[in-house]
């Protein structure tokens, strides 16, 4: 079994987080992904730190099971090159500012010209029309564009991003559904498309809750930390070492946390009584509870909590989640064979699939690994290839391997 | 266009966020769900606030363009109903704890049984294997188990969860693209297969980078604001009315910045020089910074830093966004027809495909809208529907009308 993209050939042009992202899930699934990378430094991304043995950690989990080729796409041999890959291919992806793509001579008319059936994506920060479309962004200065960073964080604290790129990744994964749609609209119809998402637009979703609560009620939302607007109690409570999030959102789940702190007496408190008087009294209750909290420690607590079927969990480290018992029952991490990183594994794609599952195959490639077989695929002989390779329009793999 | 999908139908047995948003994802892109609620209260998700002419807003934004079946799952008629359903299905979906399907005869198992090319999709909290995978979970919980929560915020300030919810939505997003990968698989080998994710996968692969990080340098990943641990100056900076995110991330974006705030000696100045200079004095650069941005508006800032290609932004609220000009040029939201709320609109999915763009169609079901409709479409009479309210394993769409 080789995933259900396997036999799908993608070229990839994107650079850094997002783009590559995209090509890594569709990899993950089976897809050959080419990923083309320009000559000397390639993808920015492999500067990016901390690194393992002198890889960046973020380039070695999202360009896992690909194939890099090093092509100048500034020279028209170089163009040359992607048009006859391209002719082969299913998907095209790009991570290019609006308009530079179609620059360069790789717009979507173009290639659809020379493959009429490709499924051409392109991921930007701000999507394909509009005022700021032609304008930079990183997932960071998007978050605050879409309103997502103004209600991030604790009441009067400091600003803060959301530290996982959701984003970068969740415009990747946009990207990915719009793409498997496409795939399916083309085996019904044979018809090619322009699959297209952006930052801005994965932002604006990611906060359609929020957008939609002003729309009913007029209401600024708020920075809200741990707690629930609707809830009490629930949040993050401190036990003798570290913090509890416990959520109760019925006067069930009420009585049982009463029940686990000992403390009975509070369900005939009125302060207490029921969810309303709960939310109007959080700030007592938070104090009464972490009282009894701090005798014991967040795992003591959790195992007692969970036992009763309160939704609760320590407020984890990520070094604490990496090795969870959790996490490796559900086998998270794969063992990958690289040849300078000893012990290297990444996470698999948070999904599974029955009959064919994603797998993480191969460790992301040298700069250039591939070119040599990836031009010899498309019928280039060495003759040209030598060619190519001293007019700089590829780069040898040994030359790179050199620079790096 | 009917969409990517079209053709297709889902039965659904999903309740509350993450299982209806991955159902309205399929229902966008074309497909048909059939959303099963029980009797009288129908899918929690209705009643939660804040709400528009009575109906919840989130329950508006996940449940658009389904159709509403109310039948008691409870009972062995009610069973055969989803049965007669799963027939003639393509997917199914449910979001129940672990081995709860299985108990009520909704188990892979038993659905395969009846129809062989099924995909069926189980969304839980914790997963298919491990010691939690009995346990309930919520978004917020489930962001403290994975390690999201612990680095979330600003240094020092309150723990906070991120305020989007990004493994209900996330976890969403990962089942819809296991689904579609299985619709591709089906359409080679004619082969069904179960598909899973969970809220604690997701996370755990939205802390990918952290966890990576974390085992390359043994450091533990901390609370960091708006800041970036590499780059200075990047954060949120404060001018006269309210906070821009910046984002300088190599020397040439540096100088660009000192022309717009009018500071060319920042460049001869030993502390700034390159950003490793940057970085070890960023708290006396931001001073400095903010002493200049203070003089105008962040409207008034933005403007010059985007013109000079700066990657920056005003930290916009909710309300700012909703009606942004960008957001209005890419149409992110659709005006939906609903009896009783005027003028209702939903934001698209953030993707765009040009030949079979998902659409918004139809507003949220009302409890059990479509119930006769379905079981009239499988062939059950007027009178055998008659006799399944009667001994109420179906609830006639008046009767519950009445009860909202």
């Amino acid at each position: 079994m080789t995933g259900p993209l396997a036999g799908m050939r993608v070229v990839d042009v994107t650079t850094n987080i997002s783009g590559p992202t995209l090509t890594m899930i569709l990899a993950d699934l089976g897809a050959e992904i080419i990923k083309i990378e320009r000559p000397g430094t390639g993808d920015d991304a492999r500067g990016m730190g901390p690194f393992m043995s002198g890889e960046g950690v973020y380039f070695l989990h999202i360009n896992r099971n690909k194939e890099s080729v090093v092509i100048d796409l500034k020279k028209q041999d170089g163009k040359q090159i992607v048009y006859d890959l391209v002719e082969s291919a299913d998907v095209f992806v790009e991570n290019f500012r609006q308009g530079k793509a179609e620059q360069m001579g790789l717009g979507y008319a173009k290639l659809k010209a020379i493959n009429n059936q490709i499924i051409y994506c392109s991921l930007s920060a701000y999507g394909q029309s509009g005022p700021q479309k032609l304008q930079p962004g990183y997932d960071a200065i998007a978050q605050a564009e879409t309103g997502i960073m103004g209600i991030n964080g604790a009441k009067d604290a400091e600003l803060a991003r959301v530290p996982v790129s959701i984003l970068d990744q969740g415009s990747a994964m946009w990207g990915v559904i719009g793409i498997l749609s496409a795939l399916l609209h083309r085996k019904h119809t044979g018809e090619g498309q322009f699959v297209s998402t952006s930052l801005y637009e994965t932002g604006l979703f990611w906060s359609s809750y929020h957008m939609l609560s002003f729309l009913a009620t007029g209401e600024e939302p708020q920075k809200n930390g741990s707690g629930h607007t609707a809830f009490a109690p629930y949040g993050a409570y401190l036990a003798s070492d570290t913090y509890i999030m416990i959520g109760i959102s019925n006067q069930s789940l009420f009585e049982r946390l009463c029940r686990v702190l000992n403390s009975m007496e509070w369900l005939s408190d009125q302060r207490f009584r029921d969810n309303k008087n709960r939310v109007e009294n959080q700030y007592i209750l938070k104090e009464k509870i972490e009282l009894i909290l701090q005798r014991e420690t967040a795992d003591y607590w959790v195992t007692e909590l969970s036992a009763a079927g309160i939704p609760s969990s320590k407020v984890k480290k990520i070094s604490e989640v990496i090795d969870a018992k959790q996490t490796e029952a559900l086998d998270m991490w794969e063992q990958v064979t690289h040849d300078t990183i000893e012990d290297l594994r990444l996470p698999r794609l948070p999904f599974q699939l029955s009959k064919s599952t994603p797998k993480v195959k191969t460790a992301s490639p040298k700069l250039g690994e591939n070119t040599d077989y990836v031009l010899q695929s498309l019928g280039y002989t060495q003759e040209r290839i030598a060619e190519l390779s001293s007019s700089q329009v590829i780069a040898p793999y040994e030359k790179e391997l050199k620079n790096r």
